[in-house]
């Protein structure tokens, strides 16, 4: 009776599947790609609303055939079993030969295993999948966005109560935690995905005071020291003090589609410095919404806001000041490092569809970091629309 | 005055960092490799304890070079501040050329990544540097031991009292998430080191009823549907009944090196199968430990589980029933998946200094998993010595 434990490996609607295929092929129809084989977590869950341990190939003629590891329950139209990827060879003879273009996903997956899936199905020149897959994913369907938006409201709502977590006398790191269990009992995954392997975070980061200003090794928009040197970001175990403000910007990743906001709080008077740059930073996040359209560079949104901080006076303390970060923001999906990105030299230009976290940051030396952060979805017509929208003041904790 | 916040980028004491580099020689000679260029964080970490972003070349007289991107207040001999990869060229040059077999981190680091690299620093052709490292690794020193014990010990705490965290009526995943608080609260950093991007695992997993059946796409002895297809590994929500073990695997990285251990817990009467089959997996584990000696082939560890496993005729629920985990043990440290690997088709050899997780686990449907799982050390002389010590028999959490 082994076939009642049976599962389908697709999880996409039929019609969800089109969309996603339909930008995938626009894709590699514009890179001159014949077909793209994905062996990469965050490209098989793109595809396929799941995460298995096994391939998938995407012909340029929307032809998709999926090639199962494990589990081996998963079933389902085109689903091929191996064991090995040298057992694609045959499922893919019709497909694939030393002059076919392949586009591999290469910088999401390790050299040698990209050489042996090579190798498997037949030597075909490989081109750059990752880079197909990443311009697709850039313009979410509908149902991509309604997966953001529920993130992005999950964690705007804790966001909203987070100063019933605070207690006096709490360090950086005791909240964060309070924040990450809250997070968790309302169904966040805990998993963080970020493109790449360079960049590690753990549920996101709670800064206070002077560790705000600790460089980190990762190019995130804020640093800190973090708790010890095999993952140097974040809290670092400062006690929260009256008058420095804590930037909380958490992990909302709820269904395998992340948000991302930023938010300020602060126990005793805020300083002034700091309210004015909070303010700053939640006029440049409007503005930039206000402008953006389809079809505009996303580096003119850098642009627009650094034209809005040297215009305040703020150069010196603008996304960093030991170190400054070179963006103002970025796409976000099922990582939180996707196109398009907001930075001086990007060649990206925003299309309907995008989602982008914008988080203009300032690092006050002596007080801390201050900011917000918002996610946006692009219009096809008018402002950018927000998708997450706790109170951006710096709250008090008190 | 930005002197003030250099920091020396080597943390290692010189002797230890000899001995590290003595290992990772002796696996580049023996692979006939002259030189390494790691790319990894976990390979950085392992030459450096500290994770920067940039380059170690390791020559094969033992010189080490460090090329640092981010942060650039990190100084110290043989520190060359670099703002891309093609900038190591000149300072390579006297050691790297079309002729010269350099070892790449090419299981660690993406295909695009390597490729560059590669051609940034002469075009050497391309050895396998991650496996120089994963031998280099695979032998402790002792101070990578110590850090272990004391991963292993603050683990074990926690397990003993784990029984304090239980309330009747909780589900897997709300007990999982108050074992992840207290955790991180006793310093664990979260972060969940696995070596390759395919294997991912948030904090680890509580298992519990028929939930344990459930194959996940993961290398991992256990499964569980997870709480979505994005994370399809662990808890899923089911409520804890009595008579249901509750197995708990759970990340002990509180300073870079992971121990790993499991216990089982239970509310109610523990059913009788449940007690002998957790029985069997702590005599499995001792005698595993018993019979461990340096030159010893690690595969022989799982021919003599599975030995004990036919005598008492439990092979079909032996880890894992719907579906198997291939091994029953691992090599642990800087990541959850080292060498030596206890397994079928392993070759790995034992040495002195070996750290390994031994976990022979079971699956009884209707019931649940049950077994346990200790971290141990390969010693020069006499029997593996236990680094985990929770009492071993199922507890009870009422």
């Amino acid at each position: 009776m082994e076939h009642k434990f049976e599962e389908k490996l697709q999880l996409l609607p039929g019609n969800e599947l089109e969309l996603r295929l339909g930008k995938v092929v626009a894709a590699m129809t514009q890179a001159d790609i014949d077909g793209v084989l994905v062996s990469d977590n965050a490209n098989l869950f793109y595809l396929t609303g799941r995460i298995f341990c096994g391939y998938i190939y995407v012909g340029r003629d929307s032809m998709i055939r999926y090639f199962l590891r494990r589990p081996s329950v998963l079933t389902g139209a085109d689903v091929h079993r191996i064991r090995k990827p040298e057992d694609m060879a045959t499922l893919l003879a019709d497909l694939v030969n030393a002059d076919t273009n392949v586009g591999f996903t290469v910088d999401d997956t390790p050299y040698s295993t990209i050489q042996r899936l090579c190798k498997a199905i037949g030597s075909p020149r490989i081109a750059n999948g990752s880079a197909v897959l990443r311009a697709a994913r850039s313009v979410k369907t509908p149902m991509e966005v309604k997966l953001i938006v529920d993130s992005g409201m999950r964690l705007s709502d804790i966001y909203r109560r987070l100063p019933h977590l605070y207690r006096e006398g709490m360090t950086d790191i005791e909240l964060q935690i309070e924040i990450e269990r809250v997070l968790r009992l309302h169904g966040c995954l805990g998993k963080f995905p970020v493109s790449g392997p360079e960049l590690e975070i753990f549920m996101g980061n709670v800064l206070t005071g002077d560790n705000a200003d600790a460089p980190s090794p990762y190019d995130f928009a804020m640093g800190g020291a973090g708790l010890g040197p095999s993952l140097p970001v974040g809290a670092n175990g400062t006690v929260i003090r009256p008058g420095k403000p804590v930037m909380v910007d958490m992990n909302a990743n709820f269904d395998g589609y992340l948000a991302d906001s930023t938010r300020c709080y602060i126990t005793g008077d805020c300083p002034e410095e700091a309210r004015r740059a909070n303010e700053l930073s939640r006029r440049i996040c409007e503005a930039i919404a206000d402008a953006a359209r389809p079809g505009m560079e996303a580096r003119k949104m850098y642009e627009l806001a650094l034209s809005m901080v040297v215009e305040a006076g703020m150069t010196d303390f603008f996304m960093g000041h030991r170190s400054h970060a070179g963006f103002v923001g970025h796409g976000i999906g099922i990582t939180v490092n996707e196109l398009p990105v907001l930075a001086p030299r990007s060649r990206d230009v925003f299309a309907a569809g995008n989602v982008i976290a914008v988080e203009p940051k300032f690092v006050l030396p002596g007080i801390g970091a201050v900011g917000i952060e918002n996610s946006y979805e692009i219009m096809a017509e008018g402002p950018a629309r927000r998708l997450t929208d706790a109170p951006e003041d710096i709250s008090s904790l008190d």
